[in-house]
């Protein structure tokens, strides 16, 4: 069983995925193995279905039976997952350390059954597919009272952490909130007290004002470089219309999501040269556990894509202090992601 | 001149430093460029003092002079600052948005004229001419009234974020408190505040009973694998006796933190088979600034060493949460590194 343990100075939580446990001589083959390899065998491709997990959820054609051929997108658990769907939470502390049972969801979405096309090749209609897979598992997520958030997230590239190359994305749901949500969700709500605005609207106001970080716009939606980029290209893809949660988009949303997503990762595909990258949606918690406490987050946080290219390392300084040495203006990053043509 | 921007949802400072700015084209090449190399020319080789910036401070035979070979220990600035010494902080707000100059320090020290050893093979009593280097510079920083913390750290390895081989670390001062420092402090005061205890003393006593954690101990120091480790084979090394500034170790204490941080290197480079690892002096801020604020620290804080070796790759759970997924036990990675006879 995996678990949770939560540091007694900074009050972030880890996970310990024993499921996963490595002996010390592993870590560098890890490395070496896990170069993309387009002709191994790859549970994920269409016709593998057997080789995975019982799918959760799929968007298929309704002649055919799950684990068959015949889908769009599908849903399996992780076959080594970091946290476990049963058993109780089992908090408990010892002496100054709090921690509990690793409990959680773990799913993984394979995106598409090509095994080469990636998430920017996609046709428009198939991407809206994948962002209503999104939607759907994280609503039924929201349903277990023991989580109280689910983050969707997407490693492209063996440096941003991807260790298969057919495209999928992954789904994490934990018992506590975690850290940097916390630190957002506090912050956002900071703002509202003090201000009786959103941030994030205040944001698109002054970039759609000032120009100069904007790297696309549609109907919807506005893509920026943000203005404390924390790494070179970093890129958040915002609704314009106040909305805190993701799962709520409708229709003509969700389209227009899908363009500005596809646009945005074809030009960062052209400026960087295919470079390694991770994306989480920022989305609100859930809010059936708590209804009370979550009484103004309707209005006071604000859904967004964050995505960041993983073309420089981490040092000592950013592991020490948290406090990171970006190298690129991200006025210069948005006027050249800008000018790209797709 | 570089920029300090704060995000304004969740407060964390970035430093744009445009000193380092590259094309977007040029991101790929660094990459394939920062292989070791030893046959390359190195100006932190001894004898090639006159191709780095003129030097800070340096532990060198008396009858030489600065900038000529005959030392031990070198400090310059950094070629190509991440901060710039000269200057007002020039703060200001746009919008939403607060900016400062980019005012600092950001200094090299050259640990070795050896061009090929490493922290872990230099003799004891170098180790400790390296370490009083470093309690020098922090003592010195502290005087600027600009800087309200400092930070020396080490990147070993490319991966790591190491752009030369020579053994080298790093000091970096800045104008705002890192949030990471900030969450530990805060951390540190509301345990004390609740327990009149401090937490790391504490976290020492925990460990000192239950063993299970600990990779080795004496006379001053202790080194464990902290129990919500956020990597594998994480390590800290924490004082004994309860003591807020790194700087004032006396110098029996100076002697025994070198040799622990020599053996637990020695067994982490044996463990791991010269793992890249970061590692990053944790201890209390600039506290000349402001005598009053700080006047609980003394008590409250406790500073060590933090060691990450960077053997797993963060994906978009890491960066989307702030939540860590380690796949190893804290336990068993202490045992490991216990057994390792050096």
């Amino acid at each position: 069983m995996p678990q949770l343990r939560k540091d007694p100075v900074t009050g972030r939580w880890i996970i310990i995925s024993t499921e996963r446990q490595l002996r010390p001589t592993d870590f560098r083959e890890i490395k070496e193995d896990s170069e993309e390899d387009n002709n191994k065998f790859c549970p994920f491709d269409e016709g593998n279905e057997d080789k995975t997990p019982p799918e959760i959820y799929a968007v298929r054609n309704p002649q055919t039976l799950p684990n068959t051929p015949g889908w769009d997108v599908r849903v399996v658990s992780n076959k080594y997952p970091a946290l476990r769907i049963e058993g109780p939470l089992g908090k408990k502390g010892i002496g100054p350390f709090d921690s509990m049972n690793g409990i959680g969801a773990h799913e993984i979405v394979i995106e598409t059954p090509s095994h080469k096309d990636q998430m920017e090749d996609y046709p428009a209609e198939h991407l809206v597919k994948v962002i209503s897979t999104y939607q759907e598992r994280s609503l039924d997520l929201k349903k277990d009272s023991r989580f109280k958030y689910a983050v969707i997230f997407k490693n492209f590239g063996k440096e941003a952490g991807a260790s298969l190359h057919h495209s999928h994305s992954q789904i994490i749901a934990t018992p506590v909130t975690p850290k940097r949500v916390k630190e957002e969700l506090a912050g956002s709500r900071e703002y509202y007290e003090y201000k009786e605005r959103c941030i994030f609207c205040d944001i698109i106001d002054t970039e759609t004002e000032k120009q100069e970080r904007i790297i696309t716009t549609n109907q919807d939606f506005i893509a920026i470089a943000p203005f404390a980029s924390m790494t070179p290209f970093e890129i958040w893809i915002l609704p314009l219309n106040h909305n805190p949660d993701f799962d709520k988009m409708n229709d003509k949303e969700r389209k227009n999501f899908a363009d500005i997503l596809r646009l945005v990762l074809k030009k960062l595909s052209i400026a960087l040269k295919k470079p390694p990258y991770n994306f989480a949606f920022h989305s609100s918690p859930n809010r059936f556990l708590r209804p009370g406490y979550w009484q103004t987050i309707d209005k006071d946080y604000h859904w967004h894509l964050e995505i960041i290219p993983r073309v420089t390392n981490l040092g000592g300084f950013e592991w020490g202090t948290g406090f990171y040495i970006n190298p690129t203006m991200p006025e210069d990053a948005a006027k050249f992601l800008r000018e790209i043509n797709v």
